[in-house]
């Protein structure tokens, strides 16, 4: 925080297929979070450090992505958005620049966020929409795939969707909602919840999958919820098939 | 036309962002011909010529390419179509081979073609769809430019939306049916007709953008069409934009 300066709050979208996540690593592995900062750095002449909402792993998408930064830029936020545009890469796009409060933290401030994941669920592969589906060919059942998700809705312990050996204080989030949506070929699940454990979504997806492919059913899948064991839960689905759409703050 | 052969016929998708056209060129210039061709000689060991029903420009894109090519190889359709799939690149796909009269040639026996042209009407560039929409900044109003497609319909000179320099018989087509629809963002026109000149749904799309943007009126364009001047119609559209969706037969 600095209170000096202004906290510029941006809404982004990107193809996250030839980027290596969100996060900076080290110099020449591309990421958002570097391709951001380095137009950042072209328009303004500042070296700033965005935090972003959610950090989206390698070949994941984002249709809306929130960041923030501080900066001493004297351009209005349309003119800025225009200016940074101008010098992203055509799968990068700030979508909104908003002049916010300063203690505004994209990620810590927070109250939810909406990830989808994308199933294309046909024999043939995809063309058009292959980067960013999961292309599944196998038989499901639509109507369990629902049962199942309805069973995440509320307060849990989501420990058996959390990626082995992660770190953190507690496994308990909230599901506010989890639908599964048709489109010709495409399923479409949509997770809102107040936070998301690492690979949580991902993981749902594959065990989600293991439901709707008959192999395991309703109640297998309700003891894996309770089991908080990892290893009982499907694998963890590809990430080209999910987006991070929306984050919602106070 | 070989009597001692099968006669296949191949309905096909593909994005052609990375190709340099359908037809053949020189080695080293990747082209939907050779790429697939050389799928056919993978699989069979059989040196092939395809016939492609449209020969679509660099950057353009099918989901409903129809080719035929005589073989000997004694495989099923439906296990040519899976063998051909999995050494294909993932922006080519066979969504069907066919076994067909000996006379059927994909390109002399089609009765009509549609092409559908999708534009990108949003201030914002488009992230996930870019490589297959034109995108376009400006107001458009919508109902003019539906009153000029449906301008096209029927029997005409086409001769002011054929590329400049192209040599054919005639340029008199019929236009079977041209539609706008929007879908969100996308505007997406799409024209049937019994053949089409060069450049002909890129030069039309191009003028009815004309019309939309208000830079020419309804009884503009109708003078234009009655010119025959390619120089009074308006610019070629981007190949992005282009898409040939289907190809019709007796």
């Amino acid at each position: 925080m600095d209170f000096h300066k202004r906290n510029l709050k941006m809404v982004i979208a990107y193809e996250g297929t030839g980027y290596a996540g969100f996060q900076r690593q080290k110099p020449g592995i591309p990421t958002i979070q570097e391709t951001l900062e380095n137009a950042i750095l072209k328009i303004t002449g500042e070296e700033v450090a965005i935090i972003g909402a959610g950090r989206t792993d390698a070949g994941v998408h984002a249709s809306g992505q929130v960041v923030n930064f501080f900066s001493d830029t004297q351009l209005n936020p349309d003119v800025l958005k225009k200016a940074l545009n101008s010098v992203l890469p055509e799968d990068i796009l700030i979508k909104d620049v908003i002049d916010s409060p300063i203690d505004f933290h994209a990620r810590f401030s927070a109250k939810s966020k909406t990830y989808s994941y994308k199933i294309y669920h046909n024999q043939q592969r995809p063309i058009f929409e292959r980067k960013w589906v999961y292309h599944y060919r196998y038989a499901l059942d639509f109507e369990l795939m629902q049962q199942a998700a309805s069973l995440l809705i509320g307060l849990h312990d989501f420990k058996c969707f959390q990626a082995a050996g992660s770190a953190v204080k507690t496994t308990i989030r909230t599901i506010n909602f989890c639908t599964l949506g048709k489109v010709e070929n495409e399923i479409i699940i949509r997770i809102n919840a107040d936070g998301f454990l690492y690979h949580m979504v991902r993981n749902i997806v594959g065990t989600l999958l293991l439901v709707g492919s008959g192999k395991i059913t309703i109640s297998d899948f309700e003891d894996i919820l309770r089991s908080g064991d990892r290893k009982k839960a499907g694998p963890t689905a590809p990430a080209r098939g999910l987006c991070l759409e929306e984050v919602f703050y106070e």
